[in-house]
């Protein structure tokens, strides 16, 4: 495989842009300074045979889901995402086209959300494809949602559905890896909540925020110890799949919302008297928030209120790649 | 492995500052904008087995390297590198203090520029390590140095000495592992030429230039054909190493010197009437130039002149990792 020539049918693919001043093709990227504005950044990798596989993920999946959980991370942060670089070690095993096919991926996710590929490497590895994405963007100075800020009483909410990634996996990995449906699309071109991690920074109010690439429960611990708050959650709210309940029974459905993972919808927290209004803007923009419990005091730890009424601790466990 | 264990012994190494907005530990890394600069950004990837091996760089090195590797490049646009994200792809086999020993090589070449660690990741690999480091550095608004600013009639120069790393990798692989010396030191620890790359952008002259990672035949033909001009090189005047021709004989410390390959030197062009003044500059800080040829009309193209007065075309070749 030729380096020079797959940059250059990348290069194709990618769309110019006066936002760019020295893109794919020199020792480094240049972008213009982000006026006024803090620089986010994050990376995250992804291995083949451990993150994904050839077996659950068409190859212009892979890139959209490699992308996909960088803008997440983003997002988590209320940021805006700009640019991106990319990384590749790959086995001689992989051919030029189907690299494209992933690059087609990440280039349309990123046409969505007007992020610009400027940059990367591709090198040879012993065995596999490993996927390395750094995103920068920008956010309003000091207007970063962290997962330190969640005060006792505050009310705890999520985006979206969640569990439907991991039963999406169960679909494509015991039953057929040609299934397209909620259940499968959630798993494969995961939705990374850039627009309402926005809507939640435009608020100005004081909003924790975190993605959800591993399980509720594990997220949710996060927040705790970096805020050092409890939080107790109702197992009635969390809006648990009907797809995936249909299918798997509603304790199944429950355990992929908890524990299942690779959803990257946001879980977060806001002052109680504000939560009328941030459920209200974003329903106006088409976007699903639910209040499912609220931040107390005491050491960090997660506590569920079942329907019976009993309160169970929820253990940090959710989903880990191995 | 416990991934929040190696974070908080990873945080516990690096400096806290007050460049650094969040840092490592929330789901992106916020640091402040670059007033008024321009945002270089550039990701390289090393892999265990190709890249490097345990057989012939010390852990530390193998941090110090992969992060050396990365300054190499912004050095190579005369920017200012600021902070790194570190992504960390492990296979089973690796244990948490030798991961340690890595980020140790990492943060000391790191402190030593003032840059700065601000997030990353690592995660679980299915068979060997896999490093990839993003740089975020900063440059006066359009004054990055670039491949395609070479023009006819320029001199073509190259810092420090070249070859050493070729010849420092044949003998830690065919003699001995333990061996310190200059060249096996340029080949574990090479020295990005950050201080050169920032003296050659505060000329304010027309600079075009290139890292050279791969060898001096490689660079120089992609700056020929970035800038659309040819380049006659003078065979006695690239500075082959003294140490390697005593060892290697003469041929094989040029052809080290034009094919080896991690020297991670700067090669560039400047105006000729420019020239004394960037070499009296370099000379001034201790840095060493080398004039080594002049840059002609024509296509793109590289030719050497040897010293029975022939000329010959030098290949695009270089060291390529497989």
């Amino acid at each position: 495989m030729n380096e020079f020539d797959l940059i250059r049918k990348i290069d194709q693919l990618t769309a110019d842009s006066s936002d760019v001043k020295i893109g794919i093709g020199d020792d480094a990227a240049v972008v213009p300074n982000f006026k006024n504005k803090d620089v986010i950044t994050t990376v995250d990798t992804l291995c083949e045979g451990i993150h994904f596989k050839r077996s659950t993920l068409r190859l212009y999946d892979i890139g959209y889901k490699a992308l996909a959980v960088n803008l997440s991370d983003i997002a988590a942060m209320g940021g805006k995402p700009r640019y991106y670089l990319v990384s590749l070690a790959i086995s001689s095993d992989w051919e030029q086209d189907e690299l494209l096919d992933i690059y087609r991926g990440m280039n349309d996710l990123a046409n969505h959300y007007n992020v610009i590929l400027i940059g990367g490497d591709s090198v040879t590895s012993k065995s596999g494809l490993t996927i390395s994405i750094t995103v920068l963007g920008e956010i309003e100075t000091d207007h970063s949602l962290l997962r330190s800020s969640a005060r006792e009483g505050d009310v705890a909410f999520v985006s979206g559905i969640l569990g439907e990634s991991r039963a999406g996996l169960e679909i494509l990995l015991e039953q057929d890896f040609n299934e397209r449906n909620r259940l499968t699309m959630a798993h494969q071109r995961p939705e990374p909540q850039v627009i309402l991690g926005q809507l939640l920074k435009d608020s100005g109010y004081r909003v924790s925020l975190n993605d959800i690439s591993d399980g509720l429960s594990s997220e949710v611990w996060e927040l705790a110890e970096a805020s050092h708050v409890s939080f107790c959650l109702k197992e009635d709210k969390i809006p648990i799949s009907k797809e995936a309940e249909k299918l798997f029974g509603k304790q199944k459905a429950l355990d992929f919302a908890l524990n299942g993972g690779e959803d990257f919808q946001l879980v977060g927290t806001v002052e109680k008297s504000k939560w009328p209004d941030i459920e209200a803007a974003a329903k106006e923009k088409g976007l699903s928030l639910t209040a499912i419990g609220t931040v107390e005091g005491g050491s960090p730890s997660v506590f569920m209120r079942r329907q019976n009424g009993e309160r169970i601790p929820l253990k940090q466990g959710g989903y880990r790649h191995q």
